[in-house]
């Protein structure tokens, strides 16, 4: 049973047709009428639109899988998808639940303990405090470490509750309101001090592991392309990096993955200095909305992967089978007004087609007439492109960005944004940093999102 | 520029946007309004809808090349691909030809003379007449190798000018009507006999060559999935045969076209005998329109390599490079009616939903509010589906059957069929032949497809 919505609802069902699993989408009534119920054998609703009373509603989802006979639940990415408590309450309720066991969630989810098991397992840290932190003790360690610093929340994830601060001036004023921010969204207000790094790449490591032994990682994924830290370009293998490096990453992903006894698909997110020197940022427990790039370039179906974890068996690879080939990037186009800050702007589409042909893929959930929901979140579709070189993949996505047409009254995408994107000099050099986008395109803002994103 | 229309003109519009290369749409009054015209830069009317006055025009598609400024014309797949006095008056015309020479065309076209230069390069040949034959030597021929024989057309291709004979009684009868056939399509009456295989398979080799001594072949495809020669589904590599044997034939075609001078991407096709033994059958001087499966498997975009070589570069891989990993199928989505014995079933598209998401491609031209002409061939879409294996390489074309859609009134389309054809025990166990559609689906039918096809 699919418990999510959108283009990873769709994902998930096609994985199981795919691997020949009968599938359920678990969908709210708004979602009623998607591509995923039609193309699942079964469907059944949760609850209303409110993602509280649906996507967001562990009751009644789990009472939907024991009243379909589903076996499993896959929770895509955001809503349950990292929350220990549903992951408990399948396992209890007889329901196998795609993804580690709460306790694995749990401590991954806690970047303090994360922190700390990494370290173990000799993977690299920035500079930090070693534990959260109140505010006299985050102000000695940030002028230890040497502005700017993160503050970030111990329970946070997916960009959300960060804040940088860079200098002693007002840092006990940013630091309560990273606190209060905190306890808002997690439930959970403490928070702990990091090293900032202003030029920094965002490298992720995408691991597998089955629980009998088997752990893969499947190399890098680079998405420094990012607004508010919310990501709007990935490409895979992270470029411009010495393959030592990304190598010697890879492994430290996958002894972390180890030491922690993980079971299913993970990322493990880094920051990457100009130098070479790279620092672990976060585990995420979940599948990514990025994931495409890794499968283009591997040739590994990840969801399938997680399918097979959770049904007892083992990985389809080894190590040694792993043997990425040619570049993948991935855009995502989002129901957004690059024009007026990134707007959510949702409507009916009227005309929808895709780009396709040679070497691209899309993954997307809408369709001519389709009314795109103000209520969730603004991903339409997910276009990635694959070729033997970088220089390939970004003509190739030029190329199908000037095909991509989704069109309808007040719809607005970031089609044309990516474009430019994908055309900056820094990107196509691959000198980029996270702060690309935001120096260039945006203005200045506030570092908290408004609403929150999925990841 | 491109001459041609439908999937084939947008695939070339597509390579030339993915290397960077500015081109023009030759199309015919009522293909105006497509994508490929949409997508390439520019475009121009080369004539009415009628083929002999547009397509088959190769005075105005040449004067359309001058006035336009380019510097090379691609034919696509059936019109003019395989003419050699449109190839011939290309370079007069200062204009490239992608493809080969005019007297490679002519001399491979000859299936004959192509027999008597593949006997020279040790290309396996079946057993047959030494050179074209009139009916007293034919039977002959026939009765010292055995029935069935086939009669062809020296000139003949695409499945076109083809007779099977199964004893001598009414031979002369068959054997003159294959003549006349071959006069009216080919404007050639020749033929020549070879012994027919009831129960083989069809399986060609794509290469490519650079004229400046680069030639791959980049393995095989499997084509058996005919009806009335034909082709429904495609695969690759093909399965079920000893690599040894599949790396033999490589090698082979790739000594036939290194032998014939060859310059450009063209295919080999054999048959193959149950027992393992393969005999060369013709090669076709241009893009197929299977070509996408082994594009899929080895990640070499072919008509890049075609425009590649048009501009004197050499190819952009050696044999150490081609490296092919999984399976690809492709089926042809045809607007014909199969319960109609395959009847053209063309008219507006209302709803157009392809199938899309993890290693899918769709290879199309329509969309929704296209009304498909009644003119040309019925190729609608090109579904080809990647997987690490056959099994998971058949489950996701049935799903991506399942997910796509095309309907309109009075529209009809192979997709049920060819989901029907995909579940078929002997496909699933890589036991099929060139029989297979016709002894299980098809009423017996006469032996020559009323309306020519692309291929």
């Amino acid at each position: 049973m699919v418990a999510n919505r959108g283009e990873i609802a769709l994902r998930v069902v096609r994985a199981c047709r795919d691997a020949g699993i009968a599938s359920v989408v678990a969908h709210s009534g708004r979602d009623r009428d998607t591509e995923a119920v039609r193309l699942a054998d079964e469907s059944v609703q949760i609850g209303p639109s409110t993602p509280a009373k649906s996507y967001l509603n562990a009751a009644a989802i789990i009472q939907a899988a024991l009243q379909t006979g589903a076996e499993a639940v896959h929770p895509g990415y955001g809503f349950l998808s990292e929350n220990p408590d549903f992951a408990d309450a399948c396992e209890r309720a007889g329901v196998v639940f795609v993804g580690p066991s709460a306790a694995t969630i749990e401590r991954l989810g806690s970047k303090v303990e994360a922190r700390a098991l990494m370290s173990e397992a000799e993977v690299p840290l920035l500079p930090g405090s070693p534990g959260t932190v109140g505010p006299s003790a985050a102000l000695e360690v940030a002028e230890r470490i040497g502005f700017p610093v993160i503050v970030k929340a111990s329970a946070g994830g997916g960009g959300l509750g960060m804040r940088v601060i860079d200098g002693p001036g007002g840092f006990e004023d940013a630091f309560r309101a990273t606190r209060a921010t905190a306890g808002t969204l997690f439930g959970d207000p403490r928070v702990y001090v990091e090293k900032y790094l202003e030029t920094a790449r965002h490298v992720e490591i995408q691991v597998l592991c089955d629980g009998h032994g088997g752990a893969v990682h499947l190399g890098t994924r680079d998405c420094s392309l990012q607004r508010r830290h919310q990501k709007l370009v990935e490409e895979a293998p992270a470029p411009g990096l010495p393959t030592a490096v990304l190598d010697e990453m890879g492994e430290a992903a996958r002894r972390g993955a180890v030491l922690a006894g993980y079971r299913g698909a993970c990322t493990f997110e880094f920051v990457v200095h100009p130098d070479g020197s790279y620092y672990f940022l976060e585990v995420n427990c979940r599948i990514q909305v990025e994931h495409p790039v890794t499968e283009l370039i591997t040739g590994i179906d990840i969801v399938q992967e997680q399918l097979r974890v959770a049904a007892g068996e083992p990985l389809s690879v080894t190590q040694e089978d792993v043997d990425p080939r040619g570049v993948a990037i991935e855009c995502r186009i989002n129901a957004e007004d690059p024009d007026r800050d990134f707007a959510p702007a949702p409507g009916r589409i009227e005309e929808f087609v895709p780009a396709a042909g040679p070497f691209v893929r899309v993954d997307s959930y809408v369709r001519p007439g389709y009314q795109v929901p103000a209520e969730y979140d603004s991903l339409l579709a997910k276009l990635v492109v694959w070729a033997p070189d970088r220089d390939g993949a970004c003509a190739r996505m030029e190329r199908a960005l000037s095909e991509f047409r989704l069109s309808g009254p007040n719809v607005r995408t970031t089609r044309e944004f990516l474009a430019a994107v994908i055309d900056h000099p820094d990107f196509r050099d691959a000198t980029h940093s996270t702060s690309l986008v935001e120096s260039w395109w945006c203005e200045p803002t506030p570092d908290e999102p408004e609403v929150p994103a999925p990841e």
